[in-house]
């Protein structure tokens, strides 16, 4: 079954949309969270625990699997999917935003960007075409398109050359793309300008692609900056397609930027945090390893149904955080991806039933809001 | 139910039997393998996991939660069971082992054994009755003296001294502990020397413990002399008491051992080993990060029926290993610890049917035994 969307229900005080998403790998719905999955592994957990987190979608990093094990390697081995032992929807991205953050040396250039890599300084050229071909060779349901990740702050005139780059970039990914089970989506970029966004929406949106992305985001800007160019932006795309804002964010940036329209989200937030043992609750975050919980007896959140909730207590949580033990690190992300998937839901319901306006943050994450509105 | 022990089957051209041990937390069958939740963790796995891998028992070194987060501070949590969510038979040691191994500044006395803790050098002092009383506290169904390890080698004036110390601090320890509900285990000593031995064994069934430790073994010795007094040893103990050998060992250990009229087993081997990516199989054990198992699609092993080898490859797992991901470790764990308890089933099934003499190390661990004769 090849690629699908379809809204189910729209809020009508905001720009939120309930939708589905069709996958060869299964359906999910939308908005929908996506862990990630850098190295074909959400950290610590199984795909099993996964399911019981109500995870329906996870994020792959094409760099680091194109560099180990490589994905020639996972190809012979049976795919993404069964390499890593998870039969639902994965998303990959191209590779790109990795080469700018992690490799060494890079050089970019009109055909693609030339790196080494982070483990053992090889030179490699990431093209449009190689991105895709990277992708369709993991065989992940959702593949990203090369961009360039504009740095922040960016003068107009990088922002304009970055965003046309990026467009032409997006072109040549669009047709060396030759797999019709594998979704490609486009990523709209542009900096911190309006207007770029806006052009670079509108030439992606040429291109119909099978869904759009949102690029370049949560890189220093302000929230309500964020919050207008998605807005703007979201208002240039088709309402027919999903619209996926990547690498964002707290879950305040989700129930926001739902309310703006986007349909898809990811980010290491809650699976990083747990390692470093700040946990989500409906009464704001929990610091486990704080003293004042090493005599408490109560679960990390009591309205949470999650393993991890119905098992330890934020005594045993705390033991196992200062004791450095690697089961407090597993126990840690359960809980903070059920968090995340249960807001998800609370969304969803919300939009179901029309009330998402008045859905705030406070009532989601026990905490002022503040964040929101800076 | 207080602490029984029965004898189900004898093996009639071993030492082996088979044997039942019911607890406060359920009952379990010898030959057993305990494996190690040093900080009330077998680490990386969750109780769960422990029960599919068919684990009846765990052992928790009172040292390590003497000092964090303190006995008693798991007492008013409800119990080391509770707060580790193991509703199984628990067995603790005395804190001894790690005060030798472990500790700075040691200073043994009639009285106990002062020690600085590793963690932050705070000094305690840990007696006969100290030892009995933490273990009181945390709620173990199995509670083991506190012995002094004899360093080896050691001379003969040396070991006897250290035995006749070790029976003293028993007496102690037996008049000290008032818990009709848990099990109070002695434990033998004496060094290399099996006359010392047969004395400590005899000293202490006259002060007639639950059962019966062997202690001070796998430091250096050859398996020649350990399997030679232990048996002698062995002989000297009662019948209807369970004998449990401290710290033991590998596969072919097992095997011997329980020929030998050994019951009870605990080692960090199938754990430790695992986080250290060396995996166990029937054709022999496996460094996972051997670059010939990069495209190996095949389970560690195609008899095992663990998680791990219904679910990954040998290429996913040596992929998580190099790439260190968190979830490898765990996955190899499992596998380890199925593959221990298999060697036990196997291990009682031939007792049952009157055939342990027939069961070769080479035939439970694909290695030549060679060890076993060494």
């Amino acid at each position: 079954m090849p690629f699908q969307f379809e809204i189910l229900a729209r809020d009508s005080r905001t720009q939120a949309r309930l939708g589905r998403i069709i996958t060869p790998h299964g359906q999910l719905t939308t908005p929908v969270f996506m862990p990630v999955g850098t190295q074909a592994s959400v950290k610590t957990v199984t795909p099993e625990e996964l399911l019981d987190c109500h995870v329906e979608i996870v994020l792959a990093n094409t760099y680091h699997l194109y560099l180990r094990p490589t994905h020639t390697l996972i190809r012979d081995l049976g795919g993404l999917h069964h390499f890593m032992h998870w039969q639902r929807p994965i998303l990959t991205d191209s590779g790109g935003f990795q080469v700018y953050s992690l490799a060494g040396l890079r050089k970019l250039s009109e055909e693609g960007v030339l790196f080494q890599s982070h483990l053992n300084g090889s030179r490699h050229m990431l093209t449009p075409e190689k991105a895709v071909e990277i992708q369709q060779t993991l065989g992940s349901d959702i593949a990203m398109v090369l961009d360039e990740c504009v740095p922040y702050p960016a003068s107009y005139d990088y922002a304009l050359a970055s965003q046309e780059l990026t467009t032409r970039w997006a072109r040549r990914a669009k047709a060396a793309h030759r797999c019709a089970e594998q979704a490609l989506f486009g990523i709209v970029q542009g900096g911190m300008y309006a207007d770029l966004r806006e052009k670079s929406a509108r030439e992606l949106v040429d291109l119909d692609f099978d869904g759009y992305a949102l690029g370049g985001f949560s890189v220093g800007e302000t929230k309500q900056l964020m919050g207008d160019l998605i807005e703007q932006t979201a208002a240039c795309l088709p309402e027919e397609k999903p619209r996926y804002l990547m690498g964002v964010g707290t879950p305040a940036d989700l129930l926001r930027c739902v309310k703006l329209g986007v349909d898809m989200f990811d980010c290491v937030m809650p699976t990083r945090n747990a390692r470093n043992g700040c946990l989500f609750t409906r009464q704001g975050r929990l610091i486990i390893k704080n003293a004042r919980y090493a005599q408490d007896i109560r679960p990390i959140d009591s309205q949470c149904g999650c393993y991890t909730c119905q098992h330890y207590s934020r005594a045993y949580l705390r033991h196992l955080f200062v004791s450095e033990e690697i089961l407090g690190l597993r126990l840690n992300t359960i809980h903070n991806l059920r968090f995340y998937t249960d807001i998800i839901h609370m969304i969803r319901a919300a939009i179901g039933e029309g009330r998402l306006d008045m859905l705030t943050v406070e009532a989601i994450t026990g905490e002022a809001g503040l964040e929101a509105s800076a």
